[in-house]
């Protein structure tokens, strides 16, 4: 049996002092800003306990929210948690407040506090994200411009190939199942991005590069012409691909809740920005395309144009969208 | 059919810059502290659409978040509002931000975030609401002494009584009503409360005064004597308790969700607060009891203790509660 002040007294004890009041009070570090994103879970939409273990899904409700902190270039400071639990998974709910205590503290969060509610039948989870940034580091999606190169930091689609597999009950390499339960935020690289000045815009991938790209470029009031061929689809990627019937290019653009980071460079300082990039953080920056002056958006395959003919319905009709 | 794009971009534009990115980046006023809160309100746990227009769920959902940062003397600023929607209820949610925004207008609220998603059946509402404040003016309530004056700012149990009359299909008057589906902040008082020196702990009153009491007694570290007879019941209250086969007195101490102010003030400082209270608000604080230094809480009638046997079965049993 669920008890709700008992989970609340550990939820407090935890807080170095943040919890236990009507409102959590934030510190205010010096010349910085405080970024806020907010992010909902709801059980058989966002995630079925079926294949999310309670720990998974900590780590996952984390990460989805500091991924959007990382786009910013912040560093992650805070969370709330509003959680409204089922009767019937109480033990689930105990069990994923404990990892998310545990996820916070392994990225030096803390949890300051949240509401805690019944619900009829669903578990849902609202987790609000408190970042701090030096002002001129701040990274927006609407600033990019005409010739800067665009770039994704980590490898698109993988999350997407999990989901279909646990859905279809496919088995599937161990790296699209865990990209898919264990996304990991790209908290370093976002802070390490937000201090270069020759990045001019950023942004997280989190409902596929295809809609996300056309949020930035709609953002920066620019076009962006993407070059296929620069993805490298590799043998293992293409046969999991395969195994479920579906276009790996598609799975590439369209595939969501990979949480890379999406951002543009100015050309001029590239070269030595990807060195550095690769230097700190063992993997290279893909480079996918640059920016053009007008609104369109260019898919080439070998300096081919192609009409991309994408279904989308999963991600335009009522999708999860962050605001 | 609800488009989640166009109300994104509603939510965008009344937004002043502050939606449009991965994160709302939060200006920094100098001198000052934020506070932050969330409260989650889930359908057929804490509201009915039978019963709750959208307009008027969207005043409520605001203001049991405004009442946390009142309670702290805090004014509010933003708010991020994460929504998760049924099908069946697309027009409902769309309503309910239209007049969301409306609500956070009259009150001087930014919405500047959040996340909107499909929901399986129930309409979920999470809202996350931010308050600036000086920092030698945060109330705590932790922080009041042995014989300090416990004082309350509006009326206790009115909202009690329209949930349960709108619950049992019995007919009310409006002012019960109102204080179920509109119940107002003490956002003002509050923030004037926060100015007085003399003021030593504050709270608000959401889970009804017998628990709220004993939650501001525990986090003092003290106790507290309150006298019934000060509560002073009118014709009109009685007899609408005894309509439901409610006991007065009963629903005073255990009806919850009034968003009153529960404060201690030193007993030197009192008469000349009180004074200044009313003639700002035209309305007078009710002074009922005084902080012991002990852990007891003690209930007196006309100088007799009473043994209260209260039914709080709906607020131990997993009721929401804030953290």
């Amino acid at each position: 049996m669920l008890n709700e002040a008992t989970i609340i007294k550990t939820l407090a004890r935890e807080s170095d002092g943040f919890i236990g009041d009507d409102a959590a009070v934030l510190p205010l570090p010096d010349g910085f800003r405080y970024v806020l994103t907010n992010d909902v879970l709801v059980e058989d939409i966002h995630f079925r306990t079926r294949y999310f273990s309670p720990k998974d899904l900590a780590h996952k409700a984390l990460h989805v929210n500091l991924s959007d902190l990382a786009a910013m270039g912040a560093s992650p400071k805070y969370i709330l948690c509003g959680i409204s639990i089922p009767i019937s998974k109480g033990d689930y709910a105990e069990a994923f407040l404990h990892h998310l205590l545990q996820a916070c503290k392994d990225v030096g969060v803390r949890l300051i506090g949240g509401d805690t509610t019944r619900s009829p039948d669903k578990l849902y989870i609202s987790i609000t994200a408190v970042g701090a940034i030096l002002k001129r580091c701040i990274k927006f999606r609407s600033t990019a411009c005409e010739g800067d190169i665009i770039c994704v930091a980590g490898d698109l689609g993988w999350a997407h190939l999990g989901l279909r597999a646990f859905e279809q009950s496919v088995s599937m390499p161990k790296i699209y199942q865990n990209a898919c339960l264990l996304p990991q935020a790209k908290i370093q690289e976002g802070i390490w991005l937000g201090k270069q000045p020759y990045v001019t815009s950023m942004m997280d991938v989190s409902d596929g590069l295809y809609i996300d790209l056309r949020r930035l470029c709609e953002a920066s009031s620019v076009g962006a012409v993407i070059h296929l061929e620069r993805f490298g689809l590799d043998e293992q990627f293409i046969r999991s691909c395969q195994s479920l019937e579906l276009e790996p290019i598609e799975v590439i653009l369209t595939g969501g809740e990979d949480y890379n980071l999406l951002f543009t460079v100015q050309p001029k300082y590239f070269e030595q920005l990807a060195l550095n990039f690769e230097d700190s953080f063992k993997y290279p920056i893909k480079v996918i395309g640059h920016i053009l002056a007008d609104s369109r958006v260019i898919f080439r395959q070998n300096n081919e144009i192609m009409n991309l003919n994408l279904n989308l319905k999963s991600f335009t009709h009522f999708g999860e969208e962050n605001s």
